[in-house]
């Protein structure tokens, strides 16, 4: 990869979020030289998760306008800042919203994924809360998202935000593989695997049947689960879910005066399930996984973004009869260490992500994505920034 | 011990608790025989633990008047019905809230201490919800309690409650220390066992000096807790609290117009706590709880009865940030299997429980013992059925 912009801004094309649920505007941005810690990417692709749909959407703090959103990607690095050993120009790597700084309480323990060194700063680089972005045409500045932002040819990313792919040719992982990784598919998988250690045989509930509720869904039957409820307003998850491992599916629109809670303790011979994964992102549906959830054992996980930051509303008494409720981001996926662990498993068909690219599109398309995420009628748009989109893939 | 009485019905002493929060009344009852699964016993000694406070206080459901109250005691085996085998004639064991029938999955998985077989039915036997206390005088039946309902010379408990403890001479353990392990120091030093399963150099930080609360802190002491934040609102816990593991002592009345979180804070650095246990019994508390507990990994557990049923409040941004809260009953002890194990501990004075017991006193007293429970002047008082008590020990 060419250097020749090493040390100096780069113009490309970003698209730009500059009010709460309006469309993108595909814009001139510059972005600044990577500093120290640093590395630029030119991202290959990215797709949408729904935590970009709910930041999008808000109107107050931390949403932020303008923006440039987007966090699961893969990109190659196009150059570094000062101290940036990790990777080198031309590595493909895969940037993520949590840090590994490796060194913190936080990244020696087996217990945390939330690096307390470099912790989240709302629409900023995570070491000086500044941007990277700004617009061509004004040098107004544009936040970032997430430390990762890659709605964006180039992005700018700490270097305790990439992880670098095995290398190697037979352990290329297609990029759009590798995207899904980034976020929502690692999120589903390691909740399973890391926060609630899915003993086999046992009963899950999964509420809401997107990348992330599937994700857990195929984590839950890797781990030997025997039946896997799956919870979505669109019937036309359970086909796609199916494949995925889910058993069972419960549509809320479908089961008249009942709350599904009820429902699956009917399923369950009166129990409830043993694990209970929230992937929807509303409180209510939080509670009523935890209302799900067996009694001596049942572990509710939550994993949703409620938009609104309301409390999860936990009944006491039901809790003191042996139930949990624990909160994940990532999954409990520590990235530097699990998402290459994750790709080998992807290169070995352990792990199957093709039925998770439902679309694939150009940059200039991104509104789509934002449109069939929004509507539920995709699981990850693959959004490929060379615009090297195809019809048959559902690029119109 | 003679049998004279086996398969007929007792008259003997009860403390009746008549009406909400009214003083109990000490009444002639009448014991039924035990029917098949059941013991009845002879009470050597009782005490009075806070849950016995919530539910005399209940003016609704599943408060319940006229009822015999009490589940924390000892007591020798009068007579068996039908079927029974593991305990005989004669035996010493504690009586337990909780059933363990040794082959529901509950009973037969490591993760539940909540046997499904036999669940809690208030007022009444397990097997069939009926009580086996009347009035002498006017046949009038009066409900039991949890179980156990100790506050009378003989009771009767479904054999899937009561534990035998170690028997011959040199393990036979004191009675009063016995009755400790029949509900209130079990649960705390279980819950630092085996529901935190507290991690050594931790800080803890526990909520109510209570019996449950010290009883938390010398398991976590047990543990290797570096450091253990007591909070309670009376100053007097803090110097019993000392002997039993607490390092640090917070009075919320003490700390001006800062949340106990907020101090829990500063005195970590920022951090929180690694481990936040409840043991009072407020909603309130338990998200104060919650929001003292560390990002990445800390863990809220539930020990305190509100008697209100409200549910929790759980920020869910807080909670995805690795944060975890769980319920228990009875600390995560399974009865038949750790209270021995318990036993065993204290006989080798690795878990010391003389501090526990502050007062002691005979029956006819019981309502002082409720003074000095709810005025927070006590931890645990033993009540001695056979009226042996003494002046040194706080009997008036
Ligand atoms: N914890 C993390 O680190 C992390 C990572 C990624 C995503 N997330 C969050 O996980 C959630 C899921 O993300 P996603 O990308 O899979 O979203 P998605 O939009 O693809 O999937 C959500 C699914 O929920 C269904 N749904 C919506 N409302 C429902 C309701 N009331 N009842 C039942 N089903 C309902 C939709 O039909 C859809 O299938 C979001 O809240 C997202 O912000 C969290
Ligand atoms: N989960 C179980 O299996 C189980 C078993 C036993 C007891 N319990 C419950 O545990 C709790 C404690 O029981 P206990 O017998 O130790 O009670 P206790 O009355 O001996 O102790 C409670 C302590 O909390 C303190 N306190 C009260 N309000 C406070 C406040 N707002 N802030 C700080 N401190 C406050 C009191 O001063 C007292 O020291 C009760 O709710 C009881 O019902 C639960
Ligand atoms: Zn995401
Ligand atoms: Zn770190
Ligand atoms: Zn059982
Ligand atoms: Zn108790």
């Amino acid at each position: 990869m060419e250097q020749r912009n090493a040390g100096n801004p780069i113009r490309c094309k970003a698209a730009v979020s500059k009010a709460p649920g309006q469309p993108l505007e595909m814009e001139e941005v510059e972005v600044a030289p990577p500093r120290a810690h640093e590395v630029r990417l030119k991202i290959i692709c990215t797709s949408l998760c729904h935590t970009d749909i709910t930041f999008w959407r808000m109107k107050d703090f931390p949403g932020m306008f303008p923006s440039v959103l987007g966090h699961e990607a893969v990109g190659v690095v196009e150059s570094v800042g000062d101290h940036v050993q990790e990777v080198a120009v031309g590595d493909t790597v895969v940037p993520v919203f949590l840090a590994q700084c490796g060194e913190c309480p936080d990244c020696l323990s087996p217990r945390s994924n939330i690096c307390s060194a470099l912790p989240y700063r709302p629409g900023g680089m995570p070491r000086d809360g500044t941007t990277r972005f700004s617009l061509a045409a004004t040098g107004e500045p544009v936040h970032g998202f997430l430390c990762v932002s890659s709605f964006a040819e180039y992005t700018v990313v700490d270097v305790a935000h990439v992880v670098k792919l095995p290398a190697g040719p037979e352990l290329a992982l297609p990029p759009e593989k590798a995207c899904l990784l980034s976020c929502g598919v690692a999120t589903g998988v390691g909740a399973a695997w890391k926060v609630a250690a899915v003993e086999s045989g046992s009963t899950v509930a999964v509420f809401g049947l997107g990348a992330v509720g599937l994700a857990v869904a195929q984590g839950s039957r890797m781990r030997g689960a025997k039946r896997i409820i799956g919870i979505d307003l669109n019937p036309g998850k359970f086909e796609i879910g199916k494949k995925l491992g889910v058993t069972d599916f419960v549509n809320p629109n479908d089961i008249g005066d009942k709350n599904v809670s009820e429902v699956i303790k009917e399923m369950t011979g009166g129990a409830g399930a043993d694990y209970c994964f929230e992937c929807i992102g509303l409180v209510s549906v939080m509670a009523e996984a935890f209302k799900s959830s067996r009694t001596g054992w049942g572990k509710t996980v939550v994993l949703g973004v409620d938009g609104s930051a309301a409390p999860v509303s936990v009944p006491s008494f039901d809790l003191m009869r042996g139930r949990s409720v624990v909160g994940s981001l990532f999954g409990g996926i520590k990235p530097k260490d699990d998402i290459p662990v994750l790709a080998h498993k992807c290169l070995d068909k352990e792990l199957e992500l093709d039925d998770f690219v439902t679309h694939q599109m150009g940059f200039h398309e991104i509104n789509r994505a934002f449109d069939l995420l929004t509507q539920g009628k995709c699981l990850r748009c693959i959004i490929w920034m060379d615009g090297a989109c195809s019809e048959e893939n559902g690029c119109s």
